[in-house]
């Protein structure tokens, strides 16, 4: 139904422009399935070295996958690609799905070709030894050992941009603005900027107010196969289908997808049960993000979430505004007391559900509760901006850290391992990510206000509908895939410009209740 | 150690050629190597869809499959590997394993470029919907259903082979070439009529022996959870390196590989527990195979086992000469009768392999014994050769069918699904396929007597010493993959051409003893 009014895809729109310039969409159509088919079997790979493959096999198949990137690139950034995007470019009548996947197609080609052939081998190869490097000083708690590792990867990303990087643009801004187009510094400054002003504060209140939460319920004698049944209970109950997905394990949690009915998730099952029990309803949201793209868009460029912010936008939508309100639990809390009589059975849902939003400062970002994780985003992007445009010594990240944990949580690292070591993210040359975290959950917050006016969403939840709730995320989000930019989505949903004030409201009234104090 | 002798690229071998012309070979190296890496991930979409793929992601992830395919087909029949290749055939100094790629490369680019792309398109779209006709068909053991379809089939296959045919080559031999290289009707008349000499008689010995054997204890009881333990018992012990593959299930079992570090196989777990017993040592023989191949073999077109028939040898082999003598299990038997001590505390050993071995006339060719399972190919061997030969009537086929399993086997099938529609594989278009499953047993067989001249193998069961009937195995055919034909691999193992005298000796030698008869 609310596929209806999305002009994607449809005869008329197709007929609607002045002219069909000769088909040379038509003719570029086939060469982009051929590389979305590489890029599918890409993640398939990916997807099955995670969860799967046996241990021998990672420097066989690494060649499998090197080879299917080559392919990939080559197809792309190409020719008859490239002659038939520049046509495309001019070519009048294509509906606005076609526009898109033209102008994404245009980007991938422009960054697969600015960078010099023999300059993104040696950052390949680098970058293909650079985790191993960071998980063995990360083992080692030395920091030393990855530092210059680090240098080059920063060396390369800064070369990188500066080739994409259009008249007068800052590099630092040239990499946000590949995760999430429309958030440079000055835009996330302001962001960053509210959030330290009026979460830190709202941090220490918490702190001083002497409410002591009980969660040591959440912690040991939960079987794993009790787990993985409610995992599974819990993922189809917020909208996970399992005719169109797949819940394995892994090492880490994740979401991958083959096209809109393929789309897989991970979990993993820990002493603590609420860590995969939010992890499967975060998952879940990312996953049902990707199952609700329209078939007329998936297994194309535009066939993906919008970005990596709204991305974590549905995630966090589905494991915190929905996932730890209380209403969500009062239809299904009976059903976890009886998956774990003897640890449940004397827990009330209101302690369960206070438990589980137990706000304490921590070291590792991954553990952090949902008002401190903004901070832990905070200092990483602070760090990100100084050593990209301020030319930060690497070797004063350790100590800069351990300062800017210590000034806004109130603890300090006492080694790099759950200090400057704990991510991945820039091992791997993820420059820019991290921001795309914090901005999800402003982007949630801001779409749940809005949802909040038109229904009575506690009530949808008492009453078991997340389905409501969900399909009112597919038709203003969902469907519409990388179509449109992650602004765009949010303003035409909510009419209104991001704006982070939502997020700042949110925190304070739901830990100004949970806490007694004052928001 | 075995490697040594393999002068397979070694550079002492490469420089051994009078010139190493310009190097167009190694100009040619990085497209099969892409063309390999599309292969291995249709594998891994194959093996994905049978093991875990969701319910509906088929028709997108088939699109997937299509593009790669093209890919593929485009890389192998298109510029530059067309030229390269030939100038290749001309090339000096390439070492065996090249030549043999060259050589395999040159037969695939053929394959593909003879059929006219509108007649191949066609059939891949007939074959994309004629299994399923074929299993609709089978489920309302409604033969005319099918009828139409195979024919059109049949009429597509004899073009095809007509195409690749050598002059005055028959359309038959063709097929068979594609499978089994150097057994052509002339060969495999010999060898069938052989059979049909030999195996029929004997099987109406035994049936007139009067022996029964007591079977009814392998059925019902045997807890999937501890069939699966057993399984991957088996699989290890046999020799299957599980950080070299991995055990999975899927309706039917099946191995595929990615390389010769990742290899899959699967089983399932049914109510007779021989069935998944066997299966799995079958599926590991299959799998020791591919994990044998020589590491500079494995991700090229030689990296494969020589052929149908030879893996087969390898499959039946593990299932039969080693899992079903008795030597083998005086070591383990202990472990299954502690797997499952309410079933198998009172079995002896000797019963149990007695009943692993029962000789029991059936319809169906997948669950046949040892003994009958190659006269239900044979039966397949005479109708293709008609069908495809002597333009035989589809319409006659069930007729024909029955009477030929009354006449061999003593039983006649009351309705095509138990009769002419049971097997896939005319509806996949595999014609000339069968007779490998009945060759792969008379290599294994002809193996067996060579090495038996040479090593106690029953003692070396008796003492658990697998390893060292696989290391000769590999030895002298798994680690040459595909370089080589069958018959030259077994000319080189046993020092004699193909003798399917050695498989009927085997045979009568085995249920003589076994039913008490003379042999």
């Amino acid at each position: 139904m609310a596929d209806k009014n999305m002009a994607v895809g449809k005869e008329s729109e197709k007929m609607k422009g002045k002219q069909k310039a000769g088909g040379t969409y038509e003719k570029l159509k086939p060469y982009l399935e051929q590389a979305m088919a590489l890029q599918t079997a890409l993640m398939l790979f990916e997807w099955d070295n995670e969860t799967l493959a046996p241990k021998k096999a990672g420097p066989y198949t690494a060649k499998v996958q090197g080879a299917l990137s080559v392919l990939y690139q080559d197809l792309m950034a190409g020719e008859p690609v490239k002659s038939l995007l520049s046509q495309c470019q001019e070519e009048e009548g294509l509906t606005e799905a076609e526009r898109a996947i033209v102008r994404e197609a245009v980007e991938e080609k422009e960054r697969l070709e600015c960078i010099p052939p023999d300059e993104y081998r040696a950052f390949q190869e680098l970058v293909s030894k650079s985790t191993r490097i960071w998980a063995k000083a990360r083992e080692g708690q030395d920091f030393e050992a990855f530092a210059p590792t680090l240098e080059k990867i920063i060396f390369y990303q800064k070369k990188f941009a500066g080739y994409r990087a259009k008249k007068g643009q800052k590099l630092y801004d040239v990499m946000l603005d590949h995760y999430e187009k429309g958030f440079s510094m000055e835009k996330l400054d302001e962001f960053f900027g509210l959030l330290k002003k009026e979460l830190v504060p709202l941090l220490h209140r918490i702190q001083d107010s002497g409410v002591e939460v009980e969660t040591g319920f959440l912690k040991g004698g939960y079987p794993p196969e009790k787990q993985r049944e409610l995992a599974e209970y819990l993922a189809e109950y917020v909208g996970f289908d399992f005719e169109k997905g797949v819940l394995s394990e892994s090492a880490h949690p994740f979401t991958t997808n083959l096209h809109n009915h393929d789309v897989r998730m991970t979990t993993h099952y820990k002493e603590r049960m609420d860590s995969s029990l939010f992890s499967v309803i975060h998952e879940s949201g990312h996953a049902i993000y990707e199952m609700g793209v329209a078939d007329e868009l998936t297994q194309t460029l535009v066939g993906q979430g919008a970005s990596m912010g709204m991305h974590e936008s549905q995630s966090r939508f589905f494991e915190n505004i929905v996932g730890r309100d209380e209403a969500f639990w009062e239809p299904i809390y009976p059903k976890l007391q009886e998956l774990f009589p003897e640890k449940l059975r004397d827990v009330s849902r209101k302690d369960f559900v206070r438990a589980v939003n137990q706000v304490q400062p921590g070291l590792i970002r991954t553990e952090a509760d949902e008002l401190t994780y903004s901070l832990h985003v905070l200092i990483r992007y602070e760090l990100e901006k100084q050593l990209i445009e301020d030319g930060l010594d690497v070797e004063k990240l350790p100590g800069l850290w351990a300062d800017k944990y210590e000034e806004y949580l109130g603890i300090r690292p006492q080694n790099p391992a759950e200090g400057v070591l704990q991510d991945i993210h820039w091992a791997q040359g993820s420059f820019g990510y991290f921001p795309s975290y914090a901005l999800g959950s402003a982007f949630a917050a801001q779409m749940a206000a809005f949802m909040k006016k038109s229904m009575d969403f506690g009530e949808l939840l008492r009453k078991g509908e997340v389905k409501v709730i969900r399909e009112t995320l597919r038709g203003h989000i969902h469907r519409f895939g990388k179509l449109r930019d992650s602004r765009r989505l949010l303003k035409d949903m909510t009419g209104e410009d991001f704006n982070p004030q939502y997020y700042v409201e949110y925190l304070k009234g739901k830990y100004g209740e949970l806490y007694g104090i004052g928001g």
